[in-house]
């Protein structure tokens, strides 16, 4: 080894290697028909089917460890896979091909009066980081829309799902293997330690853009520490104001639907703002009826004379999203105290107005700032599938980039393309 | 004083107090109509023009300062206000209220299966903070644009400007004090030190997005310590390409364009390709003609072998965006070989081929990942009021949000209306 003085002892961290891979890989990517595209991902969707009983086995050993270490029964719950989960991650993949391929769309086009002719062009952004929890549903679903917009990607997901995740895309690249598109377009993180995520944060020039999904700590993690451009997702305090003029059925199945269908998800209600006048004729019998759904209440000084069951908010509440059957009651003097409320402690999320006044609806509909604002519906629908886009990649509540539900043009980028016959500037 | 004892004794910076005031002005900026906001912006252009004696005055302390501390002649230059200016500061706000207002336009409209009418609307982000460098003209350039589209504006120019932004500001707020507009919607920050920036940089959830503009330590040191979005503008390693076919007119034509027109902009070229065929051919001209007009050449051995007037050229000057009469000359093998280097070393602002062959402008126009990429055009004309958008924020080297010549679109965020009729989510 005659160069061994002079080699370089730089060790090259895993995070560092497996992004400097996917940025390799990111100009081939650029270049793929839809049809390479979407043959991959249908090779990807059989080879998951094919390999089930090999990721339920490497599954199992999430699931013994989690055990071992007291990992909640809900986790588990979320953890676990079996044959009808991991056909729904296979079905997930055949419906993204399905999907229209944004890339090379037209945006804009124009020629300019010195000639020169001008396209905006839809392209991919180059290099995706996901970081995010146990549920391994999320490798597959987010290394699919990925792959179908010409994005490498780096996964960073949660230790506790580990041995799945890493026998998941050890099929992926198998599939991937027998395909046009390269093998190093999706790469996974196994280094359990945070400082893997850390690296991540700030590994501008390899990563173009991270997107974090999962809990509120994991999220604020990355938007506070991240140098990277981030796409903030998921915080969701979304407020249901029930105007004087509500329609009272409405008003009920629509604050019921956005409070108990699935408190556990970011679109869910968290605090109900009810008109005084309303809240005098009506609030009784709505609280009775969250309470027989074991919602517990929590309320202003005004909520609780109308309604005993009632407990006393504390000013932490009123920021806290809770996932779970929990909500907050304000009474409000008049329209602009909601709006005032929501404005101190919106996540710009979702917000809903139930009224059969046109005035208060436009103006909530126009002065509420937030990702998706209703009149006389449920903030459930809050969803990239319900909004008809065919798939998701979160929901975003920051206003750079993307707003809302996130489809898959969120994961591109545009380039103008110029053509010229000799045009120099004068 | 009976509560002296439990008052508060938090100092509130300057950074945080304007900005929060901005951030309370910004609900009732996004419901300006398009007619309040140009009413507001012919008031501050001519207002502007009446007190041109005082800017000017305040200018001259600016320059005095200047002088004493050693700045530079071609910065003073900058710096320096006179009536002509001024006139082209009010000129540029009378041309922000000619452009379409972006802001309620449309984006996407559709009622689902269900029922519920979905619209994508254009509204302000909502602050903006801009850091900037000595030019005061910038000051007034960002405050139209910014109320043009509805967001409230937090301004931090270069301390060698103070005087001149000062009075700039109290100018701009006196004449909305005559508008609809409410004058905490521009503000500035007077504090020179460093930490006044330090303290912009982490803002959220006052700050909703920071622009910087001006050079490269500048915009660096906005885009790896802040954890507010930043939209990174403006650093420009810019390459042209003389492919084997080019023409060699046009290539003359265009490389000059690109290198000598204004050298200190970052559409500007750095680094000159060419083929070694057409290198054989036509470099030795080349190289005369870029000599005589002052340029100095920097090349690889193969171009210094054909032009021995061509110094040798250093790893790092591949890197380096000179904007100065410097150029880098590399003779390449073939396409593939521009293309690689391009990757290597590019920004990804602004890049060119010419040539003859419509299959290589193909491959360059696809395969090169860039703002911008040129097929037989300077790419001097990367700019917005060149692409007729009619202003220019800036122009972006990232890939979310915007990239390439930002208009006002660019300081737009969306929002979706949502109108039910009692929908909830089954």
């Amino acid at each position: 080894m005659e160069s061994s003085q002079t080699q370089s002892k730089t060790v090259v961290s895993e995070v560092v290697q497996k992004s400097t891979l996917a940025k390799l890989a990111a100009p081939r990517l650029s270049l793929l028909s839809t049809d390479q595209k979407n043959k991959a991902l249908l090779l990807m969707a059989d080879a998951l089917v094919a390999e089930t009983s090999s990721i339920i086995e490497a599954n199992a050993k999430d699931l013994q460890r989690g055990k071992e270490i007291g990992t909640s029964q809900s986790l588990l719950d979320r953890l676990a896979l079996n044959e009808d989960r991991i056909e729904a991650m296979a079905e997930g993949l055949r419906q993204v091909v399905e999907l229209p391929d944004p890339i090379g769309d037209i945006l804009e086009e124009v020629t300019r009066p010195n000639g020169l002719h001008i396209r905006k062009l839809r392209v991919p952004i180059g290099v995706i980081g996901i970081i995010y929890e146990a549920r391994p549903n999320v490798t597959v679903d987010a290394a699919g829309l990925c792959l179908k917009t010409g994005n490498a990607v780096v996964l960073r997901g949660g230790s506790s799902a580990l041995s799945s995740n890493q026998r998941v895309i050890e099929v992926l690249h198998e599939a991937l293997s027998r395909s046009d598109v390269p093998t190093d377009a999706i790469q996974i993180i196994l280094d359990p330690n945070r400082s893997s995520v850390d690296e991540m944060l700030k590994l501008n020039g390899l990563l173009d853009v991270l997107i974090p999904r999962g809990g509120h700590a994991l999220i604020q993690n990355v938007v506070k520490n991240a140098t990277v451009p981030v796409i903030e997702t998921g915080a969701g305090i979304c407020h249901t104001y029930l105007d004087a003029s509500a329609n009272y059925e409405m008003a009920l199945n629509i604050a019921i639907n956005a409070k108990v269908q699935r408190p556990s998800v970011c679109n869910s209600m968290e605090t109900l703002l009810i008109h005084q006048s309303f809240a005098a004729e009506h609030l009784a019998s709505i609280a009775d009826q969250f309470t027989s759904l074991n919602v517990e209440l929590r309320g202003c000084a005004a909520a609780r004379e109308l309604a005993p069951v009632i407990k006393k908010v504390t000013d932490e509440d009123w920021d806290t999203e809770y996932n779970d059957y929990i909500l907050n009651i304000r009474i409000v003097s008049e329209l602009d105290e909601a709006l005032e409320h929501i404005r101190l402690h919106s996540t710009m999320h979702s917000e809903c107005i139930i009224t059969e006044s046109a005035e208060h609806a436009e103006r909530f509909l126009q002065e509420v700032d937030a990702a998706a604002v209703y009149h006389n519906a449920s903030t459930r629908f809050t969803d990239g599938f319900e909004f008809g886009f065919g798939a998701e990649i979160g929901i975003s509540t920051q206003k750079l980039h993307a707003r809302g539900p996130m489809g898959l043009p969120a994961l591109t980028s545009t380039k103008y393309i110029i053509k010229g016959s000799g045009q120099i500037r004068g």
